[in-house]
Parts: structure tokens; C-alpha cells; sequence
């Protein structure tokens, strides 16, 4: 059946209807004054969200645009970056910052575990001579539904005080409390088809006080990335290059009904829905893929022993016509992964379990009573 | 009166229903089997539109991302390029171009005459080392409505056998006849929100075998704008990052609107459209700013003696809720452009002239006769 499509990927997340049809409005001049009210709006709420004073910077790219942005801008060949890998996007910038020329250290965990938050303050206090320039670290691990102790590692960055923190939050940022002003965090990079709960395209770069005065210094060349002219047009509710004008719209709706939501409760729902996920998964008699004090609230990963992962999404998707995620690299057939974030309610974390349920029943599952899954997630929806 | 907005600007231009309803379907996951059948279908549009058998890869970007994508993958510090410069969207080129390290000579001319292929032609057949790595070129210079003889200008190129064409063709494809492969043009970069008629957001880079070539030498340092991994999942029906999934869709019916009217009638189209305009604003006694020999089929500029450029734009948007641009950089308030690419129909032409008229009446504008645009842009189509 045509239309009846439910996305439980993390990301692209579903779309609000209202957030859809402000997309479909015919765009206007991106150089008119109804266009410079749209840009003020977006970037005052922008900064709400992302609870900071500073710079919130859009860009016409994707989330590993973003990234690229949050890291050029600040740094100058040869300097020596500690990025944290414990997944597909923490590799992916460390190779990125090798593509620029940094002096890259891996700090690794195996996939599925959090980051050592003591493996970069060893590195960090060590460090007497202040070589290292910044600290790389994914938030919200997206191909493993890993969160990392950002605060923790946080601290250490604060201690050796002068290198910087940049943050892969595309996972984070509308999902997971990541407070960048009281925090500290120099900068932060999240993409649209996240949190935001509007389709890819446009990415965000958080940028403080202290990464601005890192810029002055950067030499890693720069065009289109170049931070300092969005700062200086976004300051006159412009854009240096034409912005993507029906994702703006979009934009502008979707902050709007996060603003009436309130940040408090956008974390809480999915605390709430993450939580009754994996309590779901757990009842249902499947291995979660990371442990429950380093969960992410955007994705719960699963690693299935007695089916096959590619089967589950498989019925899943023919039978119910829920899009899973599968395992990316070497996960690859190893787990599936159910997104939660942006647009999710509790009643589409219980469908999509009641179908996981089915789905498990009819590959041959065993010591599942069919039931027990959505029971388990009912139980957190009645405590909270 | 809400609702009732007229784009004649040259970019972003207006979007037809079709494609703002097709924007406004929920997304799909970008790695499922219907999306590679959509990139499939887009991406053998795309060659057909730009008249090639190579890549013709899309970038979540605006065109000046897809331009920096054209230059930085095929060229290494250093390089001596050169760069046509009249108007605003040259000399953008030749600073990015600087940006990134290059040696780059400007070939100018005044904001408003077309560049001369000899100036290129004598620069390149001085070239006897080979030294010249990339000439870079602008085809409709928007800023100034002036077309430039990409066809001479390349003619030179190939003669010189070595070095790259790289051109911005933003307001060329989908409008203006630049057939790639006949020209043999290495690189060939362009926006969504111009011919495409489709809102901005997507970027597309066209690249050649000797582009291709070129690539595997360069070393300007490089990531999301790698085109190697773009051109690698395409092979695949896949994107390296997450596409923007909506404006995907957009593109999808548009290519298939441009498809059903076909590449010649989409280039009469405009042709008759530019000659109608330049037709109506000489006939009611108005400057055209650059000579007709030279004139762009996307956009209009006109530089008003009697009346101020700006006033004209005021009463159209005021008056008659038609935005018209005006002029750049050493233009504003000299000039005001009209767009008409992309979804233009002959009756937008007429609707836009006999605004202007009523605006050049309303405005003081002597030795008019009301009536006389709207007649001579009348007379053209019933020629054509």
C-alpha cells in the first residue's frame, strides 16, 4: 500500500505534515526583507536550541559538510588533533582531518562501547607543552547507538585549557540536553535530518568565543566553508551564498513547534522512548548492541543471535512497511538499528515494536512470548 | 494581497506546482532500493540535460559549492590559472580561486561587455611551456546579464591542448544551448534554483575523462567536496552523505517536465523570452546594460537614465508584487535585472513589461507611449 511508509531510521526522521507543506510554499528572493525576517527568526531559535549566545551558522550542506566546516575553520595544517573513534562517523572525521593535514591521534573504543574519557585526559595532561589543538569527539555515535561521555572528556579539554572541543551532534542536537554554553563547548556541527525533524540539506555549525579566536590563526585553505562571512552576513539576517530557501520554511516551522514543545521536554520524550526501546528489546530476549550507561537517545542498535539482522529489517519492511537501519562496516548483517528521534511519539515506539514482535514470531525466535515487548515498553510510558 | 508574489529575479526562480507538491512527500530512507531507482532516473536525466555521456554528480550545496567542487578537485597549489572576470560570479571565482592557492591572472572586461576569447587566445598561445593549468570560466554572467563566448574562448583552450575548462554554467543549464560534449568541456558546474526550476540546495558538477584525468594529480586538500567518492557511489546509484532527500524528489519531476518539452524548445524558449524583453525595454526607451550581441538568456539588466533602478523596483514590488533584482556590488542602483529562466512562459514576459510600463509611467519616465513594451515584445513572439 502506497503512503503508508514509517521511517524508524536514524535519520532522515519524519517529516511533521505542517513542517511538509511549509516546504512546498513557492520560495521568495533570498535577498528580500521577508527573507531577512525568516533568517532572524531561524537564527534567534537556532540559538535556543543549541542554548547558546553565540554564533549558530547554516549552511547548505549535508551533516559531514557541517563537520568539515567545524573543523577547517579552526585549524592549520600539521597541527596535532585528538579525535575519538568508536564507530563509522568518528573514523570518518578523522579521516577528514587527515585529508586537511592534521596531525590526527586516535582515540578508540571498540564499536559498541563509549569513549574513555581518562584516555584523552592521560593524552591531555600529558601534554605540558599545549600541542594539541583540539579534541574531535562524536556525540551521539549513530552507527552504533553509542553516546559518549562528552562532559567528562569535556572536563579534561577544560583542564589542558587551551586546546579546543569540536562535537559531531548531529545525533544530538533536538534529541540529547547538550548545553554549549554552560559547557564551554567551542564547536558544535549537527545536520537537519535529525532532531530537527525536517529533511537533509542544511547543516549547523555552533560556534564560541574561543574557536573565533582560533579562526584568526587557521590557514587550512577555505572557501564555501569559510565561517567568518556567514558570521558577518548573519548578522545582517542574510546568507553569503543563496540559501536553500524551502528547507528555510521548513526550518522555520519545525523550530517553531520545538520552541512550543520546550527543550525539557524534547529531551525527556526521548529519554522516555529510548528507554522503553531498549526495556522492549531486553523483554523480547535480543542483545542490545551498547550497554545501557552509554546508550544514545537517537538510535538503539540490536545484535540479533537467533535471527539474522538483514531478515528482521527485511519482514519488517515488506510486512509492516517500517524502515530499519542495518549495521554499517563491519556491522554490516551483525545488528539493526532503531531510530528514535525528532518526530517520535510514544505510540510509534509501541507500533514499532508490536511489529518487531511479529517480525521475531515469524522468523522463529524462541523464548519470546509475543506480548512481553510491548508490555515492557508500556511499563516505562506508565512510570514516567 | 498574500500569495500573489511574481519571481523575475534570476534565481531563485519560480518553481512549478508539480514540483513544490512532489517536495512536500515524506522522505524515504536515501540508502533504500526506491531512492537508488530515483537517483538512478535523475542521474540519467542529468547527462541527457547537460548533453553527456560523462558524470554529471550532485552536491548538497549552493552553485558556489559546486563551483569550488569544479576547481579544487583538479588542481594543486600553485597552479597558474586563468580566470574571466566581468562581473561579480568571475571575480568570486578568482578569489576562490586564490583562497585555495592558486596563480591566477585575470582576464577582464568592463562589468557589462563580454570577455574577449582573444585575450584568452593570446594568453594561451604565449603558453608554449604548458604552464597554464585550468582556464576558468563564466558563461551567463548573472550580475550583468552578459553572455560570454564560451565556444571561442574554448576553442583557444583546446588548442592549447592542455589545460582545463572549467565553467560556471549556473545560469546556463536549462536555458542556454552549452552542449558538453561537443565542446568537450572538462568541467561544467551549475545550481539548482535556476534552470532546473527547482528551489536552491543542490549543486551539479558535470566532469570530463580529462578532468578525470587531472584529478588523479591534484592536491588541493579536499573532503566533501571529494568528487571521487560522488562519481564512485553513482556507479551505484548511492551518495557518498545523505542527500537531501525532498529536493531529490523536486528534481525528479522537473527533469521529467524538461524531458516532455524537450532541449530545443526549453532553449527557443528562452531565447524568444530574452528577445522579447530586450525588444520591450528598447522600446520604451530604456538602456539595455549589455549590447545584444552579448546579451544573456537568463536575465535582463537595465540601466534606467530618467528613473532611479531602485524606485523601478520599489513600484514593481509594491505596486504590482513583482520582485525584479537589482544591481551588484559597483551596480546597485544602477542597474536593475530581470530574470526570466527557468519556468518563464511568454505570458510572465508580457505580465512583466506591462508592470513595468505602469511603473515607468507612475515613475516620470518621458517619451514613453504606454503600450509600446507590451507591443514589441508582442511582436516577437508572433514571429517566432
Amino acid at each position: 500500500m502506497d503512503g503508508k511508509h514509517m521511517l524508524m531510521i536514524p535519520g532522515p526522521t519524519p517529516v511533521p505534515e505542517g513542517v511538509l507543506l511549509a516546504q512546498a510554499k513557492h520560495p521568495i528572493g533570498h535577498r528580500s526583507s521577508e527573507f531577512g525576517e525568516l533568517i532572524s527568526e531561524v537564527n534567534s531559535n537556532l540559538k535556543w536550541l543549541h542554548q547558546t549566545e553565540s554564533d549558530v551558522l547554516t549552511l547548505t550542506a549535508s551533516g559531514t559538510g557541517a563537520m568539515e566546516a567545524a573543523i577547517i575553520n579552526f585549524l592549520s595544517p600539521g597541527d596535532r588533533v585528538l579525535c575519538g573513534c568508536n564507530g563509522k562517523f568518528g573514523d570518518r572525521w578523522a579521516e577528514m582531518s587527515e585529508a586537511f593535514g592534521l596531525q590526527v591521534e586516535r582515540v578508540s573504543a571498540e564499536w559498541g562501547q563509549s569513549l574513555d574519557p581518562d584516555a584523552f585526559g592521560a593524552l591531555l595532561d600529558a601534554d605540558t607543552n599545549r600541542t594539541i589543538k583540539a579534541v574531535i569527539v562524536t556525540h551521539s555515535e549513530t552507527s552504533t547507538g553509542v553516546l559518549n561521555d562528552l562532559e567528562a572528556i569535556n572536563r579534561y579539554v577544560k583542564n589542558h585549557g587551551r586546546c579546543l572541543i569540536i562535537v559531531d551532534a548531529v545525533t544530538s542536537v533536538g534529541a540529547i540536553d547538550i548545553p554549549i554554553d554552560e559547557w564551554e563547548l567551542d564547536v558544535v556541527a549537527s545536520g537537519s535530518q535529525k532532531g530537527y525533524m525536517i529533511p537533509p540539506g542544511l547543516g549547523f555549525v555552533a560556534v564560541g568565543p574561543k574557536a573565533w579566536d582560533a579562526y584568526k590563526t587557521a590557514t587550512i585553505p577555505k572557501f564555501y566553508f569559510d565561517l567568518a562571512p556567514y558570521r558577518k552576513s548573519a548578522a545582517k539576517d542574510s546568507t553569503p551564498f543563496t540559501p536553500p530557501i524551502n528547507l528555510m520554511y521548513g526550518l522555520q516551522a519545525a523550530l517553531q513547534m520545538m520552541r512550543a514543545e520546550g527543550l525539557s521536554n524534547i529531551f525527556a520524550r526521548h529519554e522516555r522512548v529510548t528507554r522503553a526501546a531498549r526495556e522492549a528489546v531486553k523483554a523480547m530476549g535480543l542483545p542490545l548492541f551498547a550497554p545501557d550507561e552509554a546508550a544514545s537517545r537517537a538510535v538503539t542498535a540490536v545484535e540479533p543471535a537467533t535471527v539474522e539482522a538483514e531478515r528482521v529489517r527485511s519482514v519488517m519492511k515488506k510486512q509492516f512497511d517500517i524502515a530499519l537501519a542495518g549495521g554499517q562496516n563491519q556491522l554490516k548483517g551483525r545488528i539493526f538499528r532503531i531510530g528514535h528521534l525528532g518526530f517520535v511519539s510514544d505510540r510509534d515506539l509501541l507500533t514499532c515494536i508490536a511489529a518487531l514482535e511479529a517480525t521475531l514470531h515469524e522468523l522463529g525466535h524462541e523464548n519470546m512470548t509475543p506480548g512481553v515487548g510491548v508490555a515492557a515498553a508500556t511499563r516505562v510510558f506508565s512510570m514516567s
